[in-house]
């Protein structure tokens, strides 16, 4: 149902029904507090014109739901969990509701669900990453429902965003792993076609091994799904090369835990046999041991200045642009200098 | 906007902008293979008639809207993320988009989304407890939305649920922690007037000491928020009592790390000092270390048999029943005997 459609009012369902206004307010939001035969009588009318309380009213006023759309890749490992936390609590603040899909890391199930939520009356949509079919972008333009990014910095890119850099971050992070004088390293990370901040991070361990001298065609990738298990897995068979890496580069910190599990299965030391380092300092970074040197990203600023620049977007009084925050690297335990 | 009125169709945008339905089709979900006349044309018919893609024509024939609502405590700590996960699996394999909103543990916030949900056309809610307005209940009755309750267990309430039994599932747990020896035991828990879960836990702890001869009044409890910064933080207020306990039972394994990692910093050993024990077998209680010793909630299984309830509900093919799942303690590496 659009929203821009003309929706019979409280008035005409108080007139249908024969009664105050008050009392079909009542009844719809407080059943309680009217008789069986009033609430009857006021069903009736509100079935017969299909009125939907609360809901007209407020869109007939402003044209819009007061409703924001955010699509997110996974619920599961809390990668996106605090982000979005404060991405709610700020629209909140602005009277906005939010109603989130996952979309399992799957385009066409995230296609689904962006239609979805524009059907639904969406008034702004949150999106995780540049990297999607360029016809979903002309579907929003069309539709007139503003969309912001989040999670990736990119302003060559016609969608505005609010991120960090993945590329540069990820960098800074393999600099150090080289500096402590690691040669041998080695990634676990996401499918990089489908998934822009995955190919953002390798790229910027490329990147550092370029300019120390190294050549980046000899760094072995595992690509994989987010979850600890396939960390473990892929550690696995990292390590069971001739020449073992002594450092892993894990595409985030759920990789990265599922790697020190695994580690700890086969009995090797972290980082004194084998250095591993994440990325997104989610809370997992902090309580697995040893703690996980990793990249911390600024979840809750990124989730609170994405809701103002989309609430912006949405009532029309700001242009959308792209904001670079800064995701800096965290010094802990489960980087060492290999052994000598 | 109500789902049940009349909408405007494909046939009637058509005709209003002169061009086949094909056309608007095309143009609607694919507009990047119109041209931009007609995109203008067929888009100006869309917003003269309020047409609403994709969305009006199935509403029509099967008066739904094939999407469902599930209102969440909180998406932070994965507490309510695998289930969900599944959840949204089995209502995809049945043609159902699921939309989600959080209410940070909130009965007012809860009760909007409810709201919102249900004017956004939800054929269904999954709501979490049973413990909230009776108005709401009687709300989604005269709204005609069936809703079915998760993570709790009680066949005595209106509402269909499937859940596991808070009360008996955590008593078997606190019958372990005295079995092994302890007698100074105290708790962590949620705030426990507004979460049933916590309350039913905190029950089947004081049940477990009835049964063993010791006096539950003598209990000390702490209430706080679900975060590992609360459970810290009451761990080490329990622990400066003249007589410290020598084992903390916690309402969730969110708690339980706090009180490990508190644990940690006081250099207190656990479970040589103290022993410690969760609740929801989330991935972090096997990632701490010590692992905790918990009890397993079927999250998957929960989460699939409420979508195929649900939408038994939704499409009238059911009767809502109280569906109870078994969930069982896990012994691990935090719970030991007390020091002699």
């Amino acid at each position: 149902m659009s929203v821009k459609r003309k929706a019979p009012t409280l008035n005409d369902v108080a007139r249908q029904a024969g009664v105050s206004t008050a009392t079909v307010s009542r009844c719809l939001n407080f059943p309680d507090q009217v008789t069986a035969k009033t609430r009857e009588t006021v069903m009736s009318a509100v079935r017969k014109l299909a009125y939907s309380p609360n809901f007209g009213a407020r869109v007939m006023a402003v044209n819009r739901t007061n409703t924001i759309g955010a699509i997110i890749p996974t619920m599961e490992n809390a990668i996106f969990a605090r982000g979005l936390q404060a991405f709610q609590e700020e629209l909140r603040r602005h009277g906005y509701t939010l109603l989130v899909a996952s979309s399992s890391y799957r385009a066409d199930i995230e296609e689904e669900q962006i239609r979805s939520m524009v059907s639904r009356g969406a008034d702004g949509l949150l999106l995780i990453g540049h990297e999607r079919d360029p016809a979903i972008y002309r579907f929003l333009e069309t539709q007139d429902v503003p969309a912001l990014v989040a999670w990736s910095h990119d302003c060559t890119k016609s969608l505005p965003s609010i991120g960090f850099d993945n590329r540069k971050s990820m960098r800074a992070l393999a600099e150090k792993v080289i500096e402590m004088g690691h040669r041998r390293m080695a990634v676990i990370s996401a499918a990089m076609k489908t998934n822009d901040r995955a190919s953002l991070r390798v790229h910027g361990i490329r990147d550092a091994m370029n300019s120390a001298g190294l050549d980046p065609a000899e760094l072995p990738i595992i690509e994989t799904t987010y979850s600890i298990d396939a960390g473990a897995q892929a550690f696995d068979q990292l390590l069971a090369a001739p020449v073992p890496p002594t450092a892993v580069i894990c595409g985030n910190d759920v990789l990265a835990v599922g790697a020190i599990k695994q580690a700890r299965a086969l009995g090797l030391d972290v980082p004194g046999d084998v250095s591993v380092t994440g990325f997104d300092d989610i809370e997992l970074a902090t309580i697995v041991e040893p703690a996980l040197t990793t990249v911390h990203v600024p979840h809750r600023d990124m989730g609170t200045r994405s809701a103002s620049m989309l609430i912006g977007l949405v009532e029309k009084k700001c242009i959308g642009e792209a904001i670079e925050l800064e995701a800096d690297v965290r010094l802990r335990g489960s980087l060492a200098p290999p052994r000598a």
